[in-house]
């Protein structure tokens, strides 16, 4: 039980107690699937969050930049997959990296590969990602003789290591049903299948990674790794995924309430775009908006029926309640918002305040 | 000229010299008009830019958060008002700080009014703001009664000062034309106008603020002080609304390709949705896009044409451009993209670079 009453400014509260839980539960299913655990750390950028996954057993990581791996690096992190398509400008801290850590890279097309052999030290490994469908980047599955044209370019005469194929299937995201992402996911482990049978060498990796399908999922048959991030968290838009349930759901806002505006049942709070994000969710009636509005109390928060973030502006932020719910707030209150994304939010935000009132820094590499 | 090869991040690039250009021109034009030019620092939040505006003449400026408020006190400004509803759960901090610097707050909808004149002193002035049509937040400039009655609790018995009323008419964004634009200008003026006769009171001041309006408007007969802040630098949103040409557009990001798929006529850089956030501009085709995209070169940057960032996630962008101008880059060329919004880009990269090579840092208060 923690007093919120000192809180001025838009604040990410975490459930410590629900966090762990995330935790613990997608952990156990990794291991009950035979799959290893390697978790992206981009959504909660935290040194004290990622020793909570190496109490859990964790020992191997997913970042989306280089910086980030070597924020996680410096806290002891040994194997980390940056699971961003590799960057040569960047090379020289790639190399440095690798002395200190297992480094796996990502190559994501066929573009300029032999710079790219020629700037990576042959310390790094390398993924090839696949595009199961998603569309944002990555190989073409059926493009086999161009994969094992880019393997042998990167891989010939000793250089980079060839650890396996990496897939996102991002377009779970923008499923309209669970049948849905379990088509998608069935699709990723198809896809997977069928290049296993091309390329058999039981020490490469199949490695696949979206939160929706991970959490969702029954079966990784297939697969020999999972990467899942989002769902340390949960947010707005797992939530309406069916991804998790409402008590799973481990961080919320919590915003001043600063000006109402009762004829139109809105109400302004302190909290924009530059906490928030711009990201939205859309609801069952279609409706798409920033985050779900909740009540704080002295356990965390609880979700408002009807009650939405409608808008944000750089700082404002729009509320829309039913008059029913309204008249519990006025100027000064506290009131709860779940971001409709939080890996966007969290990154925003750089700390996290415990519902046990306990300070919990993010990545100061900015 | 500058040699920006040693760019391996996503950058933001800042032109000075047009910076300052649109600094001088603002401060021209309202010195022309004879109003007071109180530019709005959200956009930029940095002491160094701030200074420009000093060297302008410029001694009173906007902010939209208490905490920015301190930060350009602690610069030497002595005249700040904070263009966001009044948080009461900051107000020992308003307080301290209306100690050292003239300070203007404001009360943007009539509840709880009692408790902002109990915990606010004495030495803080007050605006009203007056929602001239777009419906954020502020009070109706029709209800005088409700208007009168605030002012009446907020000043009475020698409590705080009444400064005057101040509209934000950040519909103006949303407009499909410079006509339109217009008209919601004049419209503005109208409600001051007739404000104004029943607040005749010469002392108090009417402020208005948006950089669409403030970039075209012709005459500010009416208004006393003028607010822009976005006109600092421009971006894709003000050019397609006619607020600026593009030579006046002063931010670029530099960011680095890191995959091709010349197959659809898309690359991937680095710089997603925690570079540029995730506001769009409407193209004049309806398609609605992150940013427009440039060439970098050693003066600068240049648009390309028909070249968008057409989609961020995380750390991603995912740019369409013609086939006829895809062949000029591969993985590792940097590419200059011009944000949709400027101040939430600004916000996040928290440095600009200059054409010129100098690092300009931005506000450290997260």
């Amino acid at each position: 039980m923690t007093d919120f009453t000192g809180i001025a400014q838009p604040t990410l509260l975490l459930d410590e107690r629900k966090c762990k839980a995330n935790i613990a539960c997608m952990a156990e299913k990794a291991k009950a699937a035979n799959v290893i655990f390697r978790p992206h750390f981009k959504t909660h950028q935290s040194h004290e969050i990622g020793r909570w996954y190496r109490d859990a057993g964790v020992r191997c990581i997913t970042v989306s930049s280089v910086k980030m791996a070597e924020y996680f690096a410096n806290d002891g992190w040994e194997d980390i997959t940056i699971a961003f398509p590799v960057n040569i400008r960047e090379a020289s801290t790639i190399n440095l990296l690798a002395k200190k850590t297992k480094l796996n890279i990502l190559i994501a097309s066929s573009d300029n590969l032999e710079n790219i052999r020629g700037a990576i030290d042959s310390g790094v490994s390398f993924f090839i990602k696949i595009d199961s469908g998603y569309h944002r980047t990555g190989f073409n599955p059926e493009n086999i003789s161009e994969i094992k044209e880019c393997i042998h370019t990167l891989s010939d005469g000793g250089k980079m290591r060839f650890a396996g194929f990496l897939t996102h299937s991002g377009h779970t995201y923008h499923a309209k049903s669970k049948n849905e992402i379990a088509a998608i996911h069935t699709n990723t482990l198809h896809i997977f299948s069928a290049l296993r049978k091309t390329f058999p060498d039981t020490e490469i990796i199949f490695s696949l990674g979206d939160t929706p399908s991970c959490s969702l999922a029954e079966s990784f048959a297939g697969a020999d790794e999972i990467r899942p991030g989002n769902f340390v968290f949960y947010d707005a838009q797992q939530l309406m995924l069916g991804s998790c349930r409402e008590e799973q759901i481990a961080v919320c806002m919590a915003c001043p309430v600063v000006a109402q505006h009762a004829e139109r049942n809105e109400m302004i709070i302190y909290g924009g775009a530059v906490h928030f994000s711009k990201d939205k969710v859309t609801l069952p009636n279609g409706e798409s908006v920033f985050g779900l509005c909740a009540t704080i109390n002295e356990n965390g928060w609880e979700i408002i029926p009807d009650a939405y973030l409608v808008a944000v502006s750089q700082e404002h932020g729009i509320i829309r309640m039913p008059a029913s719910g309204f008249s519990s707030y006025r100027s000064g209150s506290l009131i709860g918002v779940i971001p409709a994304h939080a890996c966007l939010t969290a990154d925003l935000m750089k700390a996290f305040q415990t519902t046990e009132g306990k300070k919990i820094s993010m990545a100061g590499y900015l």
